[in-house]
């Protein structure tokens, strides 16, 4: 399916655009935001279903949205103002400018916010904080962006089933990760990993093999590895899949702009009985976690339920991580990797309809490597449901 | 070959790291920074030769350097000082706050700014932006970088003479760019293109056929394309490639650390005499612009020569875009793809010796698509040398 240019500036049914406004004016009016000046390339998606390079001004009170835009050239709607530089912002706002301005503190540069902030004729210590709204309004996904994710969901499972088709005997962990990452291309899957914030990088897929499942990384990925090289340290590393390991695939189902996370182990041969055990743990910590994750829980809680069932299985010591541990066993995820809710032992989270999130309680075994599942799911009124459905056991490779 | 974890904080030979130190000193000190905390990924890859979670801290003075890392656990080494909040760096920190500190400001999100000021006693308007400062340090690549740049050059110039290996008779843009990405990544391409900031996205590869390569997009890239996905508009959008159609083909470089870029344009079948035309010129824009980047140049000069060279050959319309240009002819690069210098008609900068960037000079002619070359240089003491030598000329796919 060939993909064309669409200059409507609001690519997003009616509809769901005012659903989507609604529910940011009301979080804005609980915050006592009046105005927000969103440029984040994942909030404008968010807001509008296309990235653009520029601003969406948003007010608390229902008045039209104003659209700053410096790139693409020829997108055309209601409220379209070009600009070449944020100065131009408030020639083009006639609007009485309101007593407290929202911008993204949490995401804009220092540099810019205080720019941005200047054009609103204030100094950048007296803007209100944009960030903590959005997030909160993003955690809760409309029936369209839940029907989204399930779509790459079904595009992911398609790519998950061929893996065992795709090892050939020999094959290091980097070559297994080229022909998956091949197949999910081929699949449709976009290649983005977004990620929200500059802290993180990560490519298509990440294959944690062997022993490299225990080299610590600088990023809070739920997993480490030491990567190609130290410019980019994650992942696999170059090492011959050999008998008696285990091959986890944590790859990429970003196939509509909204991401699914998955992640099954493969095994070449037997592997120890341990990581059999821990595997087996895994599947049953997301069961059970899955089925407490109801609206009005508390995310904290369920990260104490899933570190409990890991103790209780006697694999604290693997539990997360070996050498390095993570501090969270899920994280909400949709345009982004890493939005709310984060199930995690500090989490001020509390479950609600309309969360999507991963749960990934993995375990690193020495001697055989990371074992365990990640699914993705979608809390509804009554239960919460998982959209990734590949089979959960261990799989064979040979 | 295998990459394990190693755990020295730095992974620079000693005379490397202290070389750039002094570049970072003797620049501190002019811009009469007395120290600075650095925390951007790729900044904290030039100091040390590996990325890490956290920050180093350096001062103007020579004293010695304070890594204080949260991730990965396992560093060791003169200076390496845990923590797990930025609050820690003061307890830690046994000396005299000095009178100017500096921050990545152009980078650091406002809110992690604030937090980092009052570690250091300040607010945020008082803390010096680092950003310039490092920016220009990095702008001038040690011999080390330079050799790092033409390996992955080397490698860039394997994978692009075995794209017409690749081609098949009826692909789409996105199935060749697929084929391509999977040949980088089986030749070692780490698959990141490193971008400062936070508003350009991009996978491994570009390919630009036909028509799309007249589709506006959002981001500041030289070229543009529809995408697949209005989530990331940018590149190949799955059309069949045609007879009379250029294929351009701009592919990530970054076998190393350090990336090259460059561009060459294929064809299938007879193309338009105006894009053959097009694209002699860009090859002899190089060659002129090359020959005047010399140390001393005016990079905006440079701009000049090549915009006036695409107006003599009567190509000003169609000279870096079409329906949208691009406002650089070429960019600085190594750790990531936008560094100093800027080739751009308001450019401030000054070619000197250990510069290396990109020169693109690329046209868009309707009805054929994009058209075009790119380069990267390394400027020396007497002349600036191409180090992507893939034949310049239009190569046949069929």
């Amino acid at each position: 399916m060939t993909h064309h240019f669409n200059g409507h500036i609001n690519l997003l049914p009616v509809e769901e655009q005012q659903l989507r406004l609604g529910h940011l004016r009301a979080a804005m009016a609980t915050a006592r935001v009046d105005a927000i000046l969103v440029s984040d390339i994942a909030n404008i998606y968010y807001l509008t279903g296309r990235v653009f390079s520029g601003y969406v001004y948003v007010t608390a009170e229902e008045m039209p949205v104003v659209y700053f835009v410096k790139r693409p050239s020829g997108l055309e709607g209601d409220g379209v103002v070009y600009i070449r530089k944020p100065e131009q912002i408030a020639e083009s706002l006639e609007l009485a400018i309101p007593a407290s301005i929202g911008l993204e503190l949490d995401l804009l540069p220092f540099s810019m916010a205080s720019r941005l902030a200047k054009v609103f004729g204030r100094d950048a210590a007296s803007i209100a904080n944009a960030s903590p709204v959005l997030r909160a309004v993003r955690a809760i996904k409309t029936p369209l962006q839940q029907r989204m994710m399930r779509d790459s969901a079904i595009q992911q499972d398609y790519v998950y089933r061929q893996v065992p088709k795709l090892y050939r005997e020999g094959m290091t962990d980097i070559e297994l990760q080229i022909e998956i990452e091949r197949a999910l291309r081929r699949r449709g899957c976009l290649g983005q990993f977004r990620i929200s914030g500059d802290s993180m990088e990560l490519y298509m897929a990440n294959i944690l093999v062997g022993e490299n499942a225990d080299s610590p990384t600088p990023y809070d990925f739920a997993m480490g590895g030491a990567g190609l090289d130290p410019s980019l340290p994650v992942g696999a590393c170059g090492e011959i899949i050999r008998e008696g390991n285990s091959v986890m695939v944590d790859a990429n189902g970003n196939f509509t702009g909204y991401m699914t996370d998955m992640t099954r182990t493969f095994t070449l041969g037997e592997i120890a009985p341990l990581a059999v055990k821990a595997h087996e743990t895994s599947i049953e910590i997301c069961r059970a976690v899955a089925a407490a994750a109801r609206p009005g829980a508390e995310a904290r809680h369920l990260y104490s339920l899933a570190e409990s069932m890991a103790a209780e299985a006697g694999l604290a010591e693997y539990f997360m991580g070996h050498r390095q541990k993570a501090g969270f066993v899920g994280h909400g995820l949709g345009i982004e990797i890493n939005e709310l809710p984060v199930i995690a032992p500090r989490s001020r989270d509390i479950i609600a309809p309309g969360n999507t999130f991963a749960l990934e309680p993995k375990f690193v075994i020495p001697g055989t490597g990371a074992v365990g599942i990640e699914n993705t799911y979608i809390v509804g009124e009554d239960a919460t449901e998982a959209i990734t459905t590949t089979p959960q056991q261990l799989i064979s490779l040979s």
